[in-house]
């Protein structure tokens, strides 16, 4: 046998409506999940011929979704392109495109790219300081960042591609929710340099992470090495349907960018009016630190609202977006009964 | 950079319609695709919860799908079984197990695992005679054989096991057609030993290929390595869902084992009717040589419908089941085509 490596368990990354009813076995159902960054307005399902579920999925088809996502990222071409079962599944396999050394991560931020670095072998540090990733064998930077939507501009991150690029190393660019970034920053259309891979989710942006989609772009090497790895069929029939679709739907995506810009920021009234004081985030997700974090994710977790909270933080939290006008208002009265609790007498409304 | 090893181009493996037109431009529409052997008769679809397209992957629900996987292939334990997007994507992930050696594949069989095993950094050699993976640290068995249906008994394949663990190898039994195999020879019980891993496939009996689904089952420790490289949210929510209907409908797959073994009958009563002796397969698709296999292959293909050849062989074909009665029909006509083209006088009909 091949020595284990160091294998870390899969960090709880929110999402999971099991673990909240643990967590909070008394509250109202259903719960509210605003512990993701994941779109609550989907794109509209339809109906998808029997064949997506019955047949291999078809080479053709693949083609098309690697094309169309191509246009839709700005990434030079469907060859740059690889199509996955989620990002997720292609963060090992990204780790390991380099031989075993020293991963950087700039952080606080996803946990899954310091475990899947250490999966593949290399030593991983988290650092705060950007300029902290020159020598690295592989950095990571999240683009906006995921929780605090710190964005790095392009200029930056290709100087860094360029220097670790001369060295053999890669930056590895996690795009998961640039749909609704600067996209002006996106690194897409500049992968056909060498060192330079950027991934990017589908199913956050299109509320649809059950589908499992995830893309990365790279020099047509690199790609072809991620394609040897997933094989043949990696995309299911339903996952091919549904993405070469709604990435070609840029009316859908022009107008949901613009709602999704108008609710984050009725979300961050509403917690202004509680004294919570946005420091960032995307307009799917907003970031913001308060000294009675674990007090407030208690309550609104007692009153059936999760919220998203982090190991490495006693203060941080985020919250996504409610879906509905009951939601709202489940999480205004949640956030009453906390301010409540802490005698907070009369609100400003 | 990490060296990018031999990377093999992935072989066609049948079940493309795209293919099918490009090879016969004039045939008539539609394609009826007996290349695979994918049961024609789906596992019935069903209304699926929004949610599941929507949301995350539930952990507790992938916990349900490896519950009611273990117990429909008889594995020990939920924890004995990792569920995956296919089992074509954990194939390079179930060579690296082992630290690069010698992989033999016992063949001909399934391209895939030799791909696989020399992307993991093996060298492959394909043998031909079972005593012949006893020295390998990779042996690669597919029971029963793709496609000519060979059958391993399970006594040969414990004791390959026990020795190839014994020094730290790994026997691989792939069992993706055992659904319709004599069970009596799987390996699902056995996984709790070291050096052995049984892989299954969901696609292929419940004839759902689109949607993605294989599992592997083996010790807890090689399978907490397997679910580390998969990492969250491996299989999608529709996924889960028809996963687990399906594998715990015992009674659907009961009947289907009965109508498949009918069905196959009857294809091989078809194909002597032609002077096509059947050689062995499963229930899910059968296997002839003949002489003028690749004219038979040509002229069943102008005629729209798909037969699978191989590289390896001149003389070899395999043959799927038609899904209705207009297909058999289609398939009997172009079989009479081909006899009369070679002259033959008069049908025993």
């Amino acid at each position: 046998m091949a020595p284990a490596g160091k294998i870390e368990a899969v960090d709880d990354h929110g999402g999971s409506l099991g673990r909240a009813r643990a967590l909070f076995p008394q509250a109202p159902q259903p719960f509210i999940d605003l512990s993701t960054g994941i779109n609550p307005h989907s794109y509209p399902l339809f109906d998808l011929p029997a064949t997506a579920f019955a047949r291999l999925p078809e080479p053709g088809r693949a083609r098309d979704l690697r094309e169309v996502a191509a246009q839709a990222y700005g990434a030079p071409a469907a060859p740059n392109v690889v199509a996955a079962p989620g990002t997720q599944i292609l963060l090992p396999r990204v780790m390991a495109l380099v031989s075993p050394g020293r991963a950087k991560v700039l952080g606080p931020t996803y946990a899954e790219h310091a475990r899947t670095a250490a999966l593949a072998g290399h030593t991983v540090e988290e650092v705060s300081d950007f300029k902290d990733l020159a020598n690295a064998d592989v950095a990571v930077v999240v683009n906006p960042n995921n929780p605090d939507g710190r964005i790095t501009t392009r200029a930056a991150l290709l100087d860094l591609a360029d220097g670790l690029g001369r060295r053999g190393g890669l930056l590895v660019v996690d795009e998961a929710f640039m749909d609704v970034g600067p996209m002006r920053e996106s690194l897409a259309g500049d992968v056909a340099r060498p060192g330079l891979i950027v991934l990017k989710s589908f199913g956050k942006f299109f509320g649809l992470a059950g589908v499992r989609l995830g893309f990365a772009a790279a020099e047509h090497g690199l790609a072809a090495r991620l394609e040897a790895e997933l094989g043949p069929w990696a995309v299911s029939g339903p996952a091919l349907e549904i993405g070469i679709r709604a990435l070609a739907d840029e009316a859908w995506q022009e107008e949901m960018r613009s709602r999704l810009a108008g609710e984050s920021e009725r979300l961050d009234k509403l917690l202004e009016m509680f004294g919570l004081w946005v420091a960032g985030g995307t307009s799917l997700y907003r970031f913001f630190e308060t000294p009675t974090a674990s007090e407030l994710f208690e309550v609104l977790g007692r009153n059936g609202i999760l919220l998203r909270n982090f190991s490495w933080s006693k203060s941080a939290l985020r919250c996504g977006l409610p879906a509905d006008e009951a939601s709202w208002s489940r999480l205004e009265q949640a956030l009453v009964i906390w301010k409540n609790g802490k005698h907070f007498k009369g609100l400003a409304s």
